[in-house]
């Protein structure tokens, strides 16, 4: 293996190389700390070219390749088995921002570049980038598509496949695919673009992408809302669409379980309301169109308040706060976005990234609580997530002080009947975070022959000796 | 064969088959008359289960078989070949509404229904399903989603692809897929529904979707403006989305020659202006928000009117007239839809769907009018389209008075000119229309290797026996 490995070095240089045990570990195992591969090793291109090269070496010698981003992920999708027969091979030096065009409202990108980077240099531009997600200042935008990402603008600017024009992929044969396009239209053949994104870097390697831009919002409102249900929270984003003339852009749900959490292990968190209550709404409106300070008219913050106050005669809404400038409206999205972190601080926890259709979903929340209940009586659920993506993040914190293995003892049973009930409700077991290893079995089980058989077809067509990222997604 | 159709007729019954030559007729040529294609016979189920019955039945005797819509296609893709081995498979009697759901915004149809009866169903729902195009009166909704339809309203809403949550499809195998979900997100696999829209019927058959609904306009402005040239077209519309406040739903241009075979050939038809003038933009915004009659803010009608006198005197606009009810803006609406029936009554044309991106539309104009004239210096240049998508409609019709066969003499040359051009821009040479027999080879031509062979992989895999409109979209 070291005639491999030289070979390796040949194409991608000592500094694209990583070899040794203590280097590679943050490339081997992931945040929460659920996965610990081992790596051939860690490659790291610089160009495209360099992509290429290394994946047509991969494919003459039979070695599976393990393609990576700011490894953020949370279903083990970009971590290397632990047979020591893979090789990991991180985007992260593919960090250029290629081309900013204002007029076409577009920006080209390498897929190494991180998130955050993307939405400062679209703002840099008076430009929006809208994906936007806990995760925004280590991942990267590769991973973000090849996972299909999806976040808390979903809502009103669609997940990640539907922010992008144009990919550049390297092939399973080491070839390069240009679908660099910037066209809004273009009906020529296979949607492979789609195809791509979301499919976990088994089809493929990205490596550059065409994003859309959309117009800065200038003006926008946010507000920390106090429901007494989640029935609440659903009626109060129906009404807001119309209250904000289709100017809502995030809707999230959390319970008071998960803002203890925050408020105990994330220093600075500080509770907006006065009083304690069960459910709580993040609300943001966003316009393009510029508040009109002293106009007679007002601007999104009025409008939500005036929204608000009818939704509290009508009992929607029990207490509210609304963000008078962007340092608060950081202050309490910091609440929502420090849930994940602040559940890791407080132990083991199992998440379940589910979504059934809206209208459902207060019906679904009675029973999948009851359910995790009943599976094990001292479990904390801590559902939050986006209301109008009937899309929650309906997770489980094991009781009080248990450690790991104790808690993972009861996971099984929880996570089976949390799946089965979103299968009775039409739902999906995986709305944003993607199969990984970590739901391939569920998946398995869960979707139908004929789904798995189409699946397992286009797989084994585009990676016929299966060494782009095996064993995720979709077994062969 | 006649045991074949027997077979067929114990799946269909009487009632769904057809195998005299005159009562086929209508099902194997297209409305342009460009395609004549003989069908062992004409097949019409009436229900999934009927599909894939007889789907499985052509599986066992590898007969081919094409899918068929309202027939409007302009690229062939609805049409047998001539070699009468092939039944066509009209989805027409699957024209059943199976659900709407106003709370979650979406329909449930048969791949069979009328584009119009889906857009009447969801007005008298107060909703909206945004496809428009002018064959809508007898295109189908699943001719629409297997080729990812465009139309006049793309700027807005998107292509056809991204009005649909879920798709039942009948593979080539005859299984039933059924992905009738209707779920914002769901990150469950590979993206196999948008693999199945606009694969034009090569990869399964669609036989049910589930549509996404939006709420429906209450305020609708139309205008109907000179401008004296593209480029203040493209300007004008750059404009429009703030002045409209983000609600500019189409922009259309078109030349003055389109206008004329408009005039001439459609009873009814009256130029809006009073003067001649080179070029026109049919303008529309909307907007859920409803007028406010008597109200100091006016409603999208003066906002528009306000907007395109500044325009005026920045000389982006020659004359203007703007619609002061529904009746005016539908007579705005035939100027335009009415391009393709006038053409067609004036004579032989070629059409090029193309597009390219919108900030270089005005200058690929110039190029690719001085083309055409150049491979044809009589021919009459019929340019129009959606500005917003970069796609244009960049049709040729012929000099006065030739007949097809004289000016199909030319038409390699000019043709060849403008899709050497529009690759040259990194344009595409179908935007909308799809690939179907007519582009068959100019995809061949134009796309790069890596793209054709991961297509093809695709295409066998999916169906390797070749019997799903074969000799469509890609040869494999």
């Amino acid at each position: 293996m070291s005639e491999f490995v030289d070979k390796l070095r040949a194409i991608v240089g000592d500094k694209g190389l990583i070899t040794d045990e203590q280097t590679k570990h943050p490339y081997v195992t992931d945040w929460r700390e659920n996965y610990l591969g081992t790596a051939l090793a860690v490659v790291r291109p610089a160009s495209t070219e360099e992509v290429a090269a290394v994946v047509k070496l991969c494919a003459a010698e039979k070695v599976a390749i393990v393609p990576q981003g700011g490894n953020t992920g949370l279903v083990g999708g970009g971590m290397p088995h632990e047979t020591g027969r893979e090789i990991v091979l991180s985007l992260t030096r593919m960090n250029r921002i290629v081309e900013v065009d204002t007029i076409g409202y577009s920006m080209t990108v390498e897929s190494g570049v991180v998130l955050k980077t993307i939405q400062e240099t679209a703002a840099a531009h008076d430009r929006l980038f809208p994906l936007s997600l806990a995760a925004e200042g280590s991942c990267t935008i590769g991973g973000n598509l090849s996972t299909n990402a999806g976040g808390v603008q979903v809502l009103h600017y669609g997940n990640a496949r539907h922010l992008v024009l144009g990919l550049e992929v390297v092939t399973p044969a080491g070839d390069i695919w240009n679908g660099l396009r910037a066209l809004k239209k273009d009906n020529t053949g296979y949607d492979l673009r789609d195809l791509y994104l979301g499919a976990e870097g088994t089809l493929g390697i990205i490596t550059k992408a065409v994003l859309k831009l959309w117009p800065k919002p200038k003006d926008i409102a946010t507000s920390w809302i106090a429901v007494p249900s989640p029935d609440a929270a659903v009626a109060l984003l129906s009404g807001a669409h119309a209250a904000s003339e289709d100017n809502v852009t995030s809707c999230e749900l959390m319970a008071r379980q998960g803002l203890d959490f925050v408020l105990k292990h994330i220093p600075g968190s500080v509770d907006p309301l006065t009083e304690i209550h069960d459910w709580y709404v993040l609300l943001e409106w966003s316009s393009t169109r510029a508040r009109r300070e002293g106009g007679n008219e007002g601007g999104l913050r009025e409008k939500m308040e005036a929204y608000l106050g009818e939704a509290m005669e009508k009992g929607l809404v029990l207490d509210a706060a609304i963000a008078q400038n962007e340092a608060q409206a950081r202050a309490l999205w910091a609440l929502r976005e420090n849930h994940a972190e602040a559940q890791k601080k407080e132990g083991p926890s199992i998440k379940h990234d589910i979504s059934v259709a809206v209208s459902k979903l207060p019906a679904f929340m009675k029973e999948g609580l009851a359910a995790m209940k009943k599976s094990l009586p001292d479990c904390r659920p801590v559902p939050f997530g986006h209301v109008g993506d009937g899309n929650l993040h309906f997770n489980c914190q094991s009781p009080p002080g248990w450690d790991k293995p104790s808690f993972m003892k009861y996971g099984e049973a929880i996570s089976g009947a949390v799946y089965d009930l979103v299968v009775g409700y039409g739902g999906s077991i995986s709305a944003e975070h993607g199969i990984g290893q970590l739901k391939l079995e569920d998946l398995a089980h869960y979707r139908s022959k004929v789904e798995l058989d189409v699946m397992r077809s286009v797989k084994r067509a585009l990676d016929p000796h299966n060494i782009m990222n095996p064993g995720k997604v979709i077994q062969v």
